[in-house]
């Protein structure tokens, strides 16, 4: 994580009793004296003080194996919730997820597009407000914000260097502003290192042991979950195939580098392709203008079908980089970008790969859209917060994801009218 | 690891232990308690078995603190000893480590050339038993080969696929063929990987927490470890950025990609342009060759100068994607063909990183060469297998590292006569 304002990493005992309470379902006070090695007293004493903050609940009673039976515990999953934010210049997305795991609410907002950050900052905490009454969620249950946005990210501020689109973010305070205007604690976190949480908690990931989230937003990354821990390296900064390059005389980009898959392949590319290949685009945005190429890609139409598809041949040279650097098992296509075109990119990645992927002896490598592009970094931040409430010691998501999945599958989860603006 | 034959992985008490009272120096058997939380009497019966054993040895007795002075324990650290043996095309390298984690002997023999597999393992075997004879140390206290060489390793056998210069190796079942011609316990390691171990326990990755041997043998290749850990991936065929496409329409690769790393800047690919040149070469392997190529380029001779210049842009290429895909901190160049070489590369590396590493505002990241290029991957498959018998629970060579720093440095270790043949 780049950044936390945390208050909650220092209550380990607590956060390892209610990581072993939401793991049972229900338990009894001599299970978990059983399960984590403490003492009674200290069970009883902790479990006491969940009991008073409402994070536990008493549930019923074992079968009597003979005395008293035993009192039941359970998690309330109502108790706290965290809110996901993904913050890009083409959208903002909210989501609201209790501590139990389930999505309660999500919202799709206009973008950050060229307005001042400050200005974003405070619409952001406007729109916070009306999302969480409209899901109707006491406010007080809200931990934090998980906060995602295109990286690099600094340690104590936000994105250190930016897209052009996001250019007045460079060295902005991000995670200080939004924490003053919300009063809640903010975690940043780089776009699709969060969408790889959001999948692995989706159950993209599923019989994967590596796999990554080839993210396509307003640009290209990626992140990788290995047996259920995010990839760090030494930043948090990982995952930038969209800054590697494959063409050593290609164009410059942004990033200081040259002939870049996302300069040569990116959603801006593809858009400028377009443009100059004579295809009438409405210039909305590039989001926008992206999804159009798309949908005439879709039906075969030139020339935006070529365009994509030379798009796809580079990205899937970032995907066997990728694959080959970190020795994946599965790459799930998500964000926004992908929302929209997967289903182009997909055959020419998992073609590139049969051909190329070095480890293809010892092991498939399997490429799938995912079913819920569009949000997955907004859950992932949202994920990330309640993580790090539900079980600081963790380096990983993977008690998260045990969470929800003993809960109600994303198709069953309430959605809040604001979802539907 | 691809593979391990074991048989020490059953002992976890008896190496945390051991990995206690080496990391300690001295240390005595309530401070054991201490340490590990457990009891008095496991600790006296598993601390008797270790002396039995003659791996831990009573030292002295700790200053008095009123009652009688406690024993002092202590590793013997040539109670063990394991063999990492580096088998390539161009050479086969064999180091002796000691359980304390110094290097008391290091030969280097020809290579496997166009030799049946079953040959050179014959070969292997008499040299071994040579080796360790020379040294002096007793056979009985090997307690493993580590044995390093190409990827991609599966499971059980050996390389499944594999540069044309090793064909016959492919699918070889080297750790079982090895294993019996020897009578020892064979752990199978990709080269670049074992070469990341090797490098992190001489100390290279000093102040760095997330650093890569970019490793250059025959092939190109490299291993990372974070925070100590060395990163697996799905099935350790890591790094493998000798085979990641930075030229789309390049030439075929032997992997069954176009346009690798390998193909356009490996040491074959400068050899045959050389050739191609008009360099005289004496054609006598690749590994050769390519240092003629390299030393001419040294003194600036064309067309080698011009030639090493090219493919240092295109390694430089594979660096980026390394970095940015792994957010480094640090990159070693290590192997043999980088112990010529090396010196030719940094400032290619290092001038592309400082200009497109994509977390630049978060850290620096700094390219070095390794002191000891020619035999980290040999040493990283001694450390290997002596952390097996160390400490079974870790998933890192840390403990191993921390073992040869409170050792003598490696300039005031013995060298065998065979180490001078």
């Amino acid at each position: 994580m780049s950044t936390s304002s945390g208050g909650v990493a220092h209550v380990t005992t607590r956060a390892a009793l209610l990581d072993v309470i939401r793991g049972a379902g229900q338990i009894s006070r001599v299970e978990l004296t059983r399960a984590t090695g403490l003492t009674g007293a200290t069970i009883s004493t902790v479990v006491r003080r969940l009991i008073d903050d409402g994070l536990v609940v008493e549930t019923g009673r074992a079968e009597s194996t003979g005395g008293k039976p035993a009192v039941l515990l359970s998690l309330d999953p109502d108790a706290r919730y965290a809110v996901g934010i993904h913050l890009d210049h083409a959208g903002i997305t909210y989501v609201l997820a209790n501590l139990g795991g389930a999505i309660v609410g999500r919202w799709r907002r206009p973008g950050a597009g060229a307005d001042e950050p400050s200005a974003v900052v405070g619409r952001i905490a406007a729109e916070l407000a009306t999302f969480v009454a409209q899901v109707g969620v006491d406010p007080d249950r809200i931990v934090g914000l998980g906060v995602v946005s295109p990286g690099p990210l600094t340690g104590a501020a936000g994105m250190a260097l930016t897209p052009p689109v996001m250019h007045a973010w460079t060295d902005f305070p991000l995670a200080d502003a939004l924490q003053r205007a919300t009063g809640l604690p903010v975690m940043l976190e780089n776009d699709a290192t969060a969408a790889a949480v959001g999948e692995y908690w989706a159950g993209s990931s599923e019989a994967s042991t590596c796999f990554a989230a080839l993210y396509m937003g307003t640009g290209i990354g990626a992140g990788v979950m290995v047996h259920g821990d995010l990839y760090r390296g030494a930043s948090s900064n990982t995952g930038e195939i969209g800054h590697i390059c494959v063409d050593i005389d290609g164009p410059d980009c942004w990033c200081g580098s040259q002939g870049c898959v996302e300069a040569l392949a990116g959603p801006a590319a593809v858009v400028a392709a377009a443009r100059a290949a004579g295809f009438a685009l409405p210039d909305i945005g590039i989001a926008e203008d992206f999804a159009a190429v798309s949908r005439a890609a879709m039906v075969g139409q030139e020339p935006a079908a070529g365009i994509i598809e030379r798009s796809a041949r580079y990205v899937a040279l970032a995907a066997q980089a990728l694959a080959n650097i970190m020795d994946l098992d599965r790459i799930v296509l998500t964000g926004p970008s992908f929302a929209h075109a997967g289903s182009l990119y997909v055959p020419a990645i998992q073609a590139q790969l049969d051909r190329s992927f070095f480890a293809r002896t010892s092991h498939a490598i399997e490429v799938v859209i995912s079913t819920h592009a569009a949000e997955a970094a907004a859950v992932g931040g949202a994920a990330l917060v309640l993580q790090s409430e539900l079980a600081p010691r963790a380096s990983s998501a993977r008690a998260l994801s045990t969470a929800v999945r003993t809960l109600p599958a994303p198709h069953a989860l309430r959605q809040p009218d604001a979802a539907r603006a």
